[in-house]
């Protein structure tokens, strides 16, 4: 099929981006396949600059990612992505990712609004010039994220955003809520089961001295669910789905 | 003057190593050092993996950054290191931080011992071959890593140290350290001071699960000191120096 405007970009694992096992943490693959879809946004000519320009912005709604294998330290891996669909709303943008052999070891999934830079709302889509070509109705074999529910509960983490969480938009990283919710298992977790799916809802962003409150529950067998909230409000809600290790 | 063994590294700095005002944060160019340092030992056969097929391992046990300029998002630097000396318990690696126009913006001084991995217990470095025809004499402007002393007062922060925070050595990765201490200054001395010195001594190793401690001082204008202690012990000194910032 068809996908135009799909690039395919190169990264390499860094040190820093690995766990005690070597493994990609989740938080650096999510940065990778963000960095990935800057760089084609760009490409295209709607990437963050463009719109600043005209004084709007891209706002990631949700994120989700379907693993059946974490690069690790040095490995090379390559990331394909494409625009799905623009709609009124939110545009969706699919990701491929493959191995240095050009094995397919995972896909990821992301929805994105635009919203005014100083009314903070929402613009139509529809009227962006220039993306609506790159819309390849080019789906992948995964559920695109899910709306995440409410979590009942106690937190099991408490603390303030500080200088190395917040970014240049002076809000709290993306990466870092994905950070703050793997720390919520344990080490055992992640020498024993595999990381098969991971989505994250981002719903209102923390600004640097907000109080954060982790709540963490395991739903049903390996389905474990999170949220982050601040005083009056959730900040994102995600999702871990942990299954027994595909034996090597 | 000659350094034998002195090779120089080219980094970019990446969106996830800056801070809100686009400048790299002392944790990502601590790194940065590191690796060079680590490529560098590669090149020259006394890497982390020659080392570890004779059971032993590079520890570091203190590192000092002085700085002109910070670079930005996307800058290209460069890093030269090369080792100073090597005696009975230390080595002294040196580095030359250059920015994409060939100028020096900063130097760095990293003193590291050889341990034993079963009895974790220093080795003697002359007994070390392969590495003595590189101990090039070699000296930079600026003071070696300072032994820094005991920090009295309240703890600004506590926490547990959390699988984000673990590295393949299964104990908090020294660039966490780094973080942490940064986290302790506000957003208005980043934004209105230059840090014109970074030091840190590391002395006891922070395991997952382990209760952290942080404490941080001004003890004279501008020298802000630093602790991060575990329940028995001190885990690491730092020392961040804050000037008025140079006129751009």
């Amino acid at each position: 099929m068809s996908r135009p405007g799909s690039k395919t970009y190169s990264f390499q694992i860094q040190p820093q981006e690995v766990d005690f096992q070597y493994r990609i943490t989740l938080a650096s693959l999510t940065n990778i396949l963000l960095n990935a879809a800057g760089f084609n946004a760009d490409d295209n000519g709607f990437g963050m600059r463009s719109l600043q320009a005209n004084n709007s912005s891209w706002v990631l709604l949700s994120m989700a990612i379907e693993m059946d294998h974490y690069p690790t330290q040095y490995e090379h891996i390559k990331v394909e992505t494409w625009i799905e669909d623009v709609r009124r709303a939110v545009t969706t943008r699919n990701f491929r990712i493959t191995d240095a052999d050009g094995t397919t070891i995972g896909w990821g999934c992301s929805l994105w609004a635009m919203i005014n830079m100083q009314t903070r709302r929402a613009m139509d889509l529809t009227l962006l010039e220039g993306i609506h070509q790159f819309a390849s109705g080019d789906g992948i074999p995964m559920d695109k994220p899910l709306r995440l529910g409410e979590l009942e509960g106690e937190a099991v983490d408490q603390f303030h955003a500080r200088y190395s969480h917040i970014d240049i938009n002076n809000h709290v990283n993306s990466m870092r809520y994905v950070e703050w919710v793997s720390d919520c298992l344990s080490l055992d977790l992640y020498r024993d089961k595999h990381i098969v799916r991971f989505e994250i809802n981002y719903l209102n962003e923390v600004l640097f001295n907000d109080e954060v409150r982790i709540f963490a529950n395991e739903i049903a067998a390996g389905d474990y669910r999170f949220e982050i909230k601040k005083v009056d409000k959730t900040a994102c809600r995600a999702r871990i789905v942990l299954v027994d290790k595909p034996t090597e």
